[in-house]
This record gives structure tokens, C-alpha cells and sequence, in this order.
């Protein structure tokens, strides 16, 4: 029987782990469920996409500022937000191989015992729909006895919520103003999957952006569009993605209006990010159940008000994943194919690699040289003086490096260098002095291939 | 009775509160614990402190990688590494209040019914020191009756060498090399405090780098070296620094020399980093319990090795909070005195504040648009319209930020601002064209006031 094709997700894993993007976490020990790690390139790819999303969101805007609050608050705060009673998955457990799965999702699911079976068709019994809580709880110190549960937050917008008076005050803010934050959070989902699609442990990108009440619809509509810009402004293409209106029965109580940004994935649509309308439901909830007032004092109208919230929440591992499949490419050439990710010069995790033709004659010294001159000036640079150019060259293709730097014998002799572009595959000769320019310059022209 | 002088401490507590640097978390609720948020200058100063560390370790250096592992590995980990044994503090409890108390520090413990009173002052009995794991627990899905207890990791260092494997094949390293990461760690401390000292969740950066047996001394002699250097380069006081070599007795098992980099903290000389010889001690642990040989092969000498680790491990917040120790000032001027944080411009949350002098005649306008331009360029902005100028100079240097920028009547007709510098007070003229290279000339000739 013939081995079945690789699926693009199979392809897209695999040079995850050959680059050093993602690894399975604890993988000699045989992992930890749908959990994963980070490598060289993975760890620079979360930190560009990162600084784009801050860098858009805050660093450029006036009207946003940002926030880093603790994973583990005071538990009052997800009983008053919600989570304890109602953050929750109906879950049905199998009597008699102890799997446990989610009632609504029984179709995609496997028995533990017979992989390739249902739920239940290890002849166990199911048991009826119970409620399973999301949250990952924990003990703090230091009275073990008397029982100081804690959770790790299941999302870092209620974080914003408890600071918002704190912010108020110090920054001097009005709305229409924003509070931003990136940071992990948990949750203990029963289904993880897809790759880092959706894991137990993730990385969220979340801005609250306070309003009057009367700007609500304006802000929201510019939220949404200003996200989904945000995607194309980075390279992802414009055709793969759309917007969801979410219909009136699929909203949250808290919600009057949502909109995902989907992403045509190769699983089928799904949600990249969603754009939701929280009115003023969090900070009216936080109010009543802190006696602390969470309130806006408007000098003109002398009125205090509760502003509402439009809220864009993203997952930032979720965000590079969109990056990665978006820009993977195999292509034909004459002789052979070859991998390339076509990434947006800000996502991508080396801008630059420095690359000796041979290993001698000086070349590796002068690279080096040259590599610590990008260093300096903070380009994320790579060195490689092992194996032919060519296949080098494709090295870098692989890992979605836009521009690699050669250094042959005309380098020492008149200080220029070959600089070679990932997307055309075109070579051009450069002086030393001008590398920097040339690449800014190229860096700031850069467009999808196609587009 | 005259209330007591506020030490240099409160001071700095105050102070972050007050311009939202750090605010207690969950404070509408209480609080919780010893645990802070970081309001919009402490999270900018929080990732400037992060990037200065992530570009001296890993982006100027051609020897180390990044990488970034999930919190919560595989539990064997931890029993390898020897925390789930014996990663503890010696507990003692009372039996009448219940309080917890640390056996080894019982005379800076309190009563927490009689807060005035050492432990058992209360009437209450003190059992027998008992050992106290200090990693965080918790369960994870999905079947939640057989028990898939989990850890919150207490240090990154373990996610470093359950990838060597992987990072090793997938960067084609090759000792002596480098793995760094930055990324949350979670304690639970009996007794936090002193701030942001300690405190049970905290943000770690650590690199494991990996060098032949017989280069361990002088790798860990330059890692010594340039972490001590780093934190004069970025600012900080060089009397107030010291090396401590641990003595034989207080190393840790797996350490054959240990340095710690101490400040004078107002509350007496604190480990600010440690700097730890490894050994092979973790990677050999990680091989025979893994069954996965940890090894590298040296195609030179044709042998398989066991690398030797050195370990540079500090706290992003515990630098943050070292930063603004250090640069704090109360400086007695003619008429008043002005508390100002001499933050190297590397290190301040925002690098300049555009000003306009009065709220009319376009130069609002005029100041947003001399903003946006920095903020395109990625410099960190401020804008602030309210209160005589004078006042919002006073701010800006609470905040530490070392540029101000002034829009006056001369701006709308000569198109030149004041440049107002932090430390020495003095303001100059410059043409909107130049006002960006004489900035970063000014970061790049900045001295400590003094030095």
C-alpha cells in the first residue's frame, strides 16, 4: 500500500521541528499532551510577532497604553467575572476506560484504549453530560490547610478590568483609551489540537479599549477593520482571510456584538482573532463585587460614567502559526523544488545571513566581521559557513530568512558583498557601506510574492 | 507622636504606584499575597529590561540561541532535576492560628493574628520543622479522576536541557554554545517581600551555555565578567555592585563554583544574579532517565561528550527594580526639590515626551505630528497637554524619561523644538529635520550623572 501524501499541516510540522521553529515539549520524556516548546528560530519568530501586534497597537498610538498583570489574581476575580460557574465544557466520561470527552464534540473524538474507535465503543458506558470546569486551579502558600485555591487565568483581559482605576489615575487617561497586554494563559482544554493551533498553554494578545457608550458602534467597526489590516500589513494574504458576524445565539452574555477574523487554515476556516462589544458588563460586574467604584468622571458633562468596552483578542502562538502556513511555499524550479516561507521581513525570525563563500582565505573572518557589524545594529543575523552555497541558500529559504549576504574573494579585495533576496531568488553586488541601506530600502518595498 | 521619614523603600513603592510603574494586584479584591502588576511604564520598562538582555545574550552573539519552553512539562522533569525532592524549605506551623512559618527565618516572621508578635506568640504551639515543596501543583485534562498531576516549572533552566537534543540538531551547534530564555517561573514562597524582590511568580532569564570539560573555568570567568558589566553598561552604580563567591559549604549540589552579583539594596546587600558552574550534573540526570543520550559528538577528536553547563540566571524584575533603585534621586533645587530616575535611555519606559507649551494656536497639533513621526520611528513616546510646563518636566523625570520635547510658537514659524534633557536640566534648540539624530547621539554619549 502505497504511504499516504504528507497533508501541508504534516509538511508544516515537520519543518517546525527540522529549523528548530516548535518542538514537542518534554519530548524525551514522551511529551505532555498537546503541549510545545519554542526553538531558535520559533522563540525570534513569537517575539516579532509580538512587537508587531505591540508596536501597532501601542508603541504607535497615542490612545493605548499597556499592562503586565500577574497570571495568578485574587479568585474573587473569576467568580466575578464568570469563569468559576459558567467557564465550562459538558464533558461525558466512558465508565470503563476513563476517557473523558466533550458531549458536543463526540463525533471527533477517539476511544484511548481503540484509537481507531468512537467514545464507547470500547463497549464502555457514557456517562451523562457533566460541566468541567477550564481553569487550571493551584494552592498558594502559605496555610496549606485552610485551602487558598487559585487559578491560572484563562484569559489576561480580566487583569485590565482589576487595574482600571489604577491606570485612570496614573496615566490620565480619557476614553476613548486603550489598555493593552500581552502574557500566557491556561486552559485546561479537553481537545487541544491542530498543532499549536489550539494548546492547553498559550500566549494571548488582548487590548480593552474603553469608550462612551455612544461611540461603541464606530470604535468597534474601527477595531475590526484596523485588525484585519493588521494581518494583511504583515503579508498574510488577503484572499485566506474573512470576517464573521457572529449570529445572536452563538454571542456571549457579556457580548452585543462579535466578529472573528478567520483564517482559511489547511483544517478548514477558523478563528485567527475575534473583535467583541463587552459593553459595560466587566467593569459594572468588578464594581458591585469590590465596592470600588469603576467609573469615569467626564469634566465637560460633570457626569461619572461606566465606560464599554471593544475588546480584540488574539492568541499570539496561534497569530505565528497563520504566519508560518500563510507564507509556505514549495516551488518548482527546473532542476528541483524547494521550500521557501515567504514571511514579511518584521515576522521573519533572521532578517539576515551572513555567509562565506568558502572557509578560507580570510572569507569566514570578514563575515564575521560583517555579521557583527548587522549584530550591533540589531538585525537578527545568522552565520552558516557549512555545506555548498546553494544548499545554504535554501537553509535559509527554509527558515524564511529574506535576505542572505555572501562573502567571496571580491569581497577582500573591493568590500562588496553579494546580497541574494529569498522571494525572487535575484543576486545583486552591493558595497559594504551601503548593505544597511540597501536592505532597509528592501525591507520597505517588500511585497507578497504575487500580490 | 511626628509620623516616621519614609525610607528610600516606601519611597519607590509610592512612586510606582503613583505614575504606574507597579500596582498590587487584585487591589480592588484585597490583593493577593505578595504579587504586583505592572502598570504602562512598568511594563515598557519591564520590556526594555528584557530586550537589553535578549540583545547582549542572544541577538549580539553569534554563540547563543534563544528558545522559549512551556511552563508546564512533563512531571518526570522535575523529579529528575531533583524538585519534586528536594526543592524545599524547612516549615513550621503554629496549632493555634494555623499560621506557616519558614523553620530557618522564624525571627523576621510575624503572627498573622498578632501581627506585632513573633510566630507562637499568639498562645499557639509550633510543630516540628516539616519540608515544604515550593513548586506550584496542579491537574491537568482530561481525565481528571486518575490524577495527571503537573508543575508550574520553578526555574527555565529545565526547559533548556530537555531541548539540547533538538536545539543542538536543528541549529547545527556546537560547544561552546549557548540556549537563553526569558519566560515566568512560579515559587511558592512562605515569605515573599521586600516588593518586587521576591515574590512567587516571577519573570526568569537564564541561559545554559554548554563548553568542553577542560573550558569550564574560563567561560565561567567571562560570564562572571560580562553579566557584572552588562548592569554598569545599562547604568547602574558600580560602587553599589559586588561579586560573593559561594563558599564550599553553601553551594548547591550540582554546582562545583557559584558567584553572585549583589546590590546594595536599601534593605542591605541582595543577590541581584548568580552565575552557577553546572557541571554535566543536569544533562547526565536528563540521559539516564530519559534514556536519550545527551551527548556531543566532537568530529575532531571522534568522541561523544557531556558538555559542561555555566549558568547566568537573574530576574527581570528583580533588575527593573534595581534600575529604579539606582537611579532614583531627590535633588534639592534653588526654590524646591525634584525626584527624578536617572534611567540609562536603554532602560526608560519612555524615551521622549512631546510637549506642547500652551493648549491652543495649533501646537497640539503641531506636537502630535512631531509625536507620530518618533513613534513611527519606534521611539517610545508620551504626549501630555495638562499643567504648566514646568509640572509636566517634573513628571516626565519621575518617569525617568530622559527627553523632553517642546512645541512653542517659534516651532509653527522656524520649525525648530526645545530639547529638554533629564539630568542636566539644560533645554536646547534643534530644527524638527535634526531632532532625531540628536537624540540618538544624546543615548549614545549618555554617562551616569557623576561618573
Amino acid at each position: 500500500m502505497a504511504k499516504p501524501e504528507p497533508t501541508l499541516m504534516d509538511k508544516i510540522v515537520s519543518l517546525c521541528k527540522r529549523r528548530g521553529f516548535v518542538f514537542p515539549a518534554s519530548e524525551i520524556y514522551g511529551g505532555i499532551g498537546n503541549t510545545y516548546d519554542y526553538g531558535p528560530l520559533g522563540v525570534e519568530l513569537i517575539r516579532r510577532v509580538k512587537e508587531a501586534w505591540w508596536g501597532a497597537t501601542v508603541t504607535e498610538r497615542e490612545d493605548v497604553v499597556g499592562l503586565d498583570s500577574a497570571i495568578i489574581q485574587n479568585p474573587q476575580t473569576w467568580i466575578t467575572s464568570g469563569h468559576v460557574g459558567g467557564f465550562t465544557d459538558p464533558m461525558v466520561d466512558c465508565k470503563k476506560c476513563k476517557g473523558r470527552f466533550r458531549a458536543d464534540k463526540l463525533e471527533d473524538a477517539r476511544c484511548p484504549e481503540k484509537p481507531s474507535k468512537r467514545p464507547g465503543e470500547c463497549d464502555g458506558e457514557l456517562t451523562e453530560p457533566r460541566e468541567f470546569n477550564l481553569m487550571f486551579k493551584t494552592t498558594i502558600g502559605p496555610v496549606e490547610e485552610t485551602g487558598s485555591t487559585a487559578y491560572l487565568r484563562p484569559e489576561t483581559a480580566q487583569g485590565i478590568f482589576l487595574n482600571f482605576k489604577n491606570v485612570l489615575e496614573s496615566a490620565r487617561a480619557k476614553p476613548p483609551f486603550g489598555i493593552a497586554q500581552i502574557g500566557k494563559s491556561f486552559r485546561n482544554e479537553i481537545t487541544p489540537g491542530n498543532f499549536v493551533f489550539r494548546t492547553r498553554e498559550f500566549e494571548q494578545a488582548e487590548m480593552e479599549f474603553f469608550v462612551p457608550p455612544a461611540e461603541e458602534q464606530q470604535w468597534f467597526d474601527f477595531w475590526v477593520k484596523e485588525r484585519f489590516d493588521w494581518y494583511v500589513r504583515h503579508g498574510i494574504d488577503p484572499a485566506k482571510l474573512r470576517l464573521r458576524v457572529h449570529e445572536d445565539k452563538e454571542l456571549a452574555h457579556y457580548s452585543t456584538a462579535t466578529s472573528d477574523i478567520e483564517y482559511e487554515y489547511p483544517f478548514g476556516w477558523g478563528e485567527l482573532e475575534g473583535i467583541a462589544c463587552r459593553t459595560d458588563f466587566d467593569l459594572k460586574r468588578h464594581s458591585e463585587a469590590s465596592g470600588t467604584d469603576l467609573l469615569f468622571f467626564d469634566p465637560q458633562t460633570k457626569e461619572h460614567y461606566t465606560p464599554f468596552v471593544i475588546e480584540p483578542a488574539g492568541g499570539i502562538n496561534r497569530m505565528a502559526l497563520t504566519f508560518l502556513i500563510d507564507a509556505y511555499e514549495e516551488q518548482q524550479l527546473e532542476k528541483d523544488t524547494r521550500v521557501v516561507l515567504h514571511l514579511h521581513p518584521s515576522i521573519a525570525p533572521i532578517t539576515v545571513a551572513v555567509l562565506p563563500l568558502v572557509k578560507k582565505e580570510g572569507m569566514p573572518e570578514k563575515a564575521r566581521e560583517i555579521g557583527a557589524m548587522l549584530r550591533r545594529a540589531r538585525y537578527s543575523t545568522s552565520y552558516d559557513e557549512k555545506a555548498a552555497i546553494g544548499r545554504r541558500y535554501r537553509r535559509q529559504d527554509e527558515a524564511g530568512t529574506p535576505f542572505c549576504v555572501t562573502i567571496d574573494g571580491e569581497t577582500l579585495t573591493e568590500n562588496t558583498v553579494t546580497l541574494r533576496h529569498r522571494d525572487s531568488m535575484e543576486q545583486e553586488r552591493v558595497p559594504v557601506a551601503e548593505l544597511r541601506g540597501r536592505i532597509d530600502a528592501a525591507i520597505e518595498a517588500w511585497k507578497r510574492p504575487g500580490a
